[in-house]
């Protein structure tokens, strides 16, 4: 069986856009994914996008890059359903069908009808922050925010595996905060993220409390933008770069949330099973071990969401991630960087263009492109994301290598 | 590469189920296809759901059947999503991914937020049957239709093909009702359609005007159903039936309507580019010519979409589709027997269970198990479904062997 490698990224800035386009953002991306990859839009023979509201977006997008014709499908998992549309699209290699793949996603999820697409009547009240594109605006806001499993809301869940962590476990408000000062120390050096300035922890600790123990600035925003990533048969691949990233796995788990012992062991024990199977399966496909693993972009949609990755991918054992990012072993220079990029908390979280977005960051990594955010030697590289599509849980994770 | 088998189908009936949920209905058509093939539902590895609206309904399906936990999926591309979601099971079985895998699709468009999910707000107006699920009740209703290309509804849209058909080529208002006359007749006899009664040409042609020439007896109506397929390596397909159907092609092809020239050929020239794209690359994979197919589902969501497909997908010269109809060819028991189910315009058309359905028909046909609606001695069978995201045309098609 042929390996598939992604030869060429493109990410639309993230931020508050209130006069882009679906289409516009998720052309963008791949516009610059096509000049990335030293490539005609036509070679490209298939395509993949996620997307949770942009429906016909990636048409738009196969039109502006001339590939216009080809087999185009929207893929919908929520905040999974960008790395589903690169899993798709890997698969699609993978199985001879074509050697040139486009996976992309993209969110608008200012101004947009994000909202009564997911049959949140909330959003519209959540998202009253003006022009300003200020953080302290646009963030979701406690009790309204976007309904998930069993009508809680996604504050309110991620609230409760905090509390659930401290007490078992002892994890502290500062540890919890720290997760957001990092992120936010990461994203002042990205270009791309929606939020670019360093944080105190007592800033984080002080911001506006949207469910206890979740400040503001622990929960991630509303954010519009799009990436775009290319993948292609290894045996075509140096044809595009010299520098192709090969995709080593992809894994995929879910939970359906009427499963009371499922609800109970998330919320219950502060812990995701779809994490466990997916790192266990990814890293069988990779033939390595976690600890071979030298940078991951995870699924930082609340504080504590990063402190049980940590846990539930092996970093740590269970109950110690409090101590993880305490320890500073999750920093760029750590043994295990996490989310160098900035995360979801400060690059932003446009749903479906997250995974993909992950994605593009750590070809960059592999390539020893970052910059300022460069994890030195990185060889081995992980993507994460988790989705809660209405009844279920889903998550997707890559490993990547050089 | 290892050849995939389709090795259990199940169908919920389409027709107005106001009472029945999107989870239900999926659940109900999993069910089915488990048992069709003999299997645990612990035993499906991964699986995809085509649909519009029915976010979360694969999750509880998935609880429904025992096989809580594994890779998910929602595949959304207007009508042709149930297709696109067995392509995407297809390729993962195809890749080494799995060796089992299930496709779905479902909608429910009777008092359900389709409408609002769909982003078109006439649709609440179109559904204004009440509930007794009579023909005339629930079907579109002329330019309060679907929006679809450009703003123009879908009604709109077949009408104008339909007058430049019949510009072109002489295409007789009695011809495009025979389509319908014999869509009836066929579903006449099927359990799972929404309309199990004939119906003459005069009550065709004599019916509700919706935009000339087609009358409502010509449009395919408002439905809820599900379907589901499970697919398997061929190396494992024999343990589950003694009758596994292989997937011999899959092959899929788009268009962008902001594109004038695209545009212009469907409705200048009453062709779609895309299914002679597709019916080209489906032919070569399968390794046989249109003329060795021995039984066709098609989508003819309005009348004049079959007589476009007869032609598009070589069954006749362009323009002679009215000539075609009229002289029985695609009959049960003609040359090339087309929707011997009844079709959209009676079975129903629940847009992400349509794909999905079509493939299960064509099963049944290929083992021999349709009973009145057999065509006899068929070996070779193909699907083919025609969606309209916004900004796009997307069409699917596979062709079957026994």
């Amino acid at each position: 069986m042929d390996e598939v490698a992604i030869v060429g990224v493109g990410v639309y800035p993230f931020g508050k856009h209130l006069d882009d386009t679906y289409g516009k953002m998720t052309s963008g991306a791949c516009k610059k994914a096509i000049e990335d990859a030293n490539m005609d839009g036509k070679e490209v023979q298939m395509a993949w996008y996620g997307t949770s509201a942009g429906v016909g977006a990636g048409y738009l997008a196969l039109g502006a890059i001339g590939a216009s014709g080809i087999p185009l499908t929207r893929v919908e998992n929520a905040c999974s359903g960008g790395s589903c549309a690169i899993r798709d699209a890997y698969f699609a290699i993978r199985a001879g069908a074509c050697d040139i793949a486009l996976a992309m996603g993209v969110e608008k999820m200012h101004g947009s009808t994000m909202g009564k697409v997911m049959g949140v009547d909330t959003m519209a009240e959540i998202e009253k922050g003006g022009p300003s594109g200020e953080e302290e605006d646009v963030k979701a806001e406690g009790k309204k925010g976007i309904k998930g499993m069993g009508g809680i809301t996604m504050p309110g869940a991620f609230a409760a595996i905090a509390n659930m962590h401290m007490s078992l476990y002892g994890t502290t408000r500062e540890q919890l905060a720290m997760v957001a000062v990092k992120s936010h120390k990461n994203a002042a050096k990205n270009p791309y993220a929606q939020y670019q300035k360093e944080m105190t922890l007592d800033e984080v600790l002080n911001s506006k409390m949207i469910d206890d123990p979740l400040t503001i600035y622990q929960c991630s925003p509303f954010s519009d933008g799009a990436a775009a990533v290319i993948l292609a048969n290894e045996k075509i691949a140096k044809k595009y770069t010299d520098t192709p990233v090969y995709i080593a796995a992809s894994a995929q788990a879910s939970g359906v949330s009427t499963d009371p012992e499922y609800t109970s062991t998330i919320i219950g024990e502060a812990k995701f099973p779809p994490t466990l199977q997916c790192i266990k399966e990814a890293t069988r496909q990779a033939k390595c071990e976690v600890k071979d693993i030298n940078v991951f972009e995870v699924h930082d949609c609340f504080t504590p969401a990063e402190i049980l990755h940590y846990e539930d991918l092996g970093l740590c054992k269970k109950g110690d991630g409090g101590k993880f990012i305490e320890d500073g072993i999750s920093e760029i220079d750590g043994k295990y960087p996490v989310n160098p990029s900035g995360g979801l908390l400060s690059v932003g979280h446009p749903l479906g263009a997250t995974g993909v977005r992950q994605a593009a960051d750590i070809v960059w990594q592999l390539r020893g492109e970052r910059g300022k955010l460069q994890v030195e030697g990185a060889e081995i590289g992980l993507t994460h994301t988790m989705g809660w599509p209405a009844m279920g849980v889903v998550e997707a994770m890559h490993i990547f290598r050089r």
